[in-house]
């Protein structure tokens, strides 16, 4: 039996990662391949607790370092007790938001020097990277509008414009640098547009 | 006005901490000294809401190093709110544990790479360390039989008698490389001993 493969869906608010990846998952599915799905913050009873706490707006003040702890932190719950389990066991990982995340919220977002992330990256992850990285790109402001709640959002949710104007930098800087393991997908295409340039991004590594 | 100092009470369940740390702060107290409390996990808001988590113990099975990453991300909300700010406004912090629980606990008894301490001890604290470090020294049989629950405890104490040993042997080496900046006290001693213990331990630094 051969390893699982390992797909992440990133963006900003709004870019349409949970939908995206639920086709992604069902599309997989009727190709006849097993998938788990899994997303950051999350997914792990430890992982669950730490996203209520992380995505609490009532969470004020929260050190920058502290919250690229936690989402470390649920990270390697996640991949200890989903993640390398169902990619052992031959079946797909597809996962809303992993790494790169904290590279484009935590660092480009946040500030925390990329040096940090890069450690945390090494020490978590050890030598396992995703066989691919979809970034689902759309205009802040075509995000923000899909999620914007007048009455305020989740605690990342409640961020400024300019914010995520430094987290998606930070994403296409990563899609940049990251080559083969990286699709740039065009997220404020239409659903149908971006589901078929889905699929012609995981087909090639569907055997 | 000049800077405050920075002293931490150390020891595995059972040694006293929280006692002698309310007693030293009580007595610095009388000698005209400010004095601030604080607590690790904890101290904060973020810090009690990931104390809950990290003593729970209904949360099994949580990776040794999402502990670490959790410890290090509460403690970095109680340097950033708590810890710095009183030494700034030239105020004594006594520390119920600090970074040394992390080598004790995540390391030396989990088993997590000391390295993977040291660097986010770099990271979290850059150069801040203690200005004294008072080991609270006790035969795992002691401490343990001061908190022993035969219900069971929180989620550190339902750990076994080995991982205790390992824990404090791991802050025994602490002390012996630590040199000026750490005091042994055997905590196994009578109340008053350790008292007259604590006062001498920390008398060097009263003005």
């Amino acid at each position: 039996m051969s390893r699982g493969r390992f797909v992440v869906l990133e963006g900003i608010e709004g870019a349409g990662k949970s939908t995206h990846a639920a086709f992604l998952a069902g599309w997989l599915r009727q190709q006849g391949i097993g998938v788990v799905a899994a997303r950051e913050p999350g997914g792990t009873a430890l992982g669950e607790r730490l996203r209520e706490i992380l995505l609490d707006p009532e969470v004020t003040g929260m050190p920058p370092l502290a919250e690229l702890l936690l989402m470390f932190a649920a990270r390697s719950a996640s991949l200890e007790e989903v993640i390398l389990p169902a990619l052992d066991e031959g079946l797909w990982v597809i996962c809303d938001r992993f790494v790169d995340s904290s590279y484009a919220y935590q660092s480009h977002g946040r500030g925390v020097p990329r040096k940090y992330v890069e450690a945390l990256e090494e020490q978590v992850l050890g030598g396992l990277r995703p066989d691919l990285t979809i970034l689902l790109d759309t205009p802040v402001r075509v995000g923000l509008s899909r999620k914007a709640d007048p009455q305020g959002g989740d605690r990342f949710e409640r961020e400024s414009r300019e914010f995520f104007e430094r987290v998606r930098a930070g994403y296409l800087e990563r899609a940049a640098l990251g080559g083969d393991g990286y699709r740039l997908v065009d997220a404020s295409k239409s659903l149908e547009e971006v589901q078929t340039d889905l699929k012609d991004a995981v087909r090639p590594l569907v055997p």
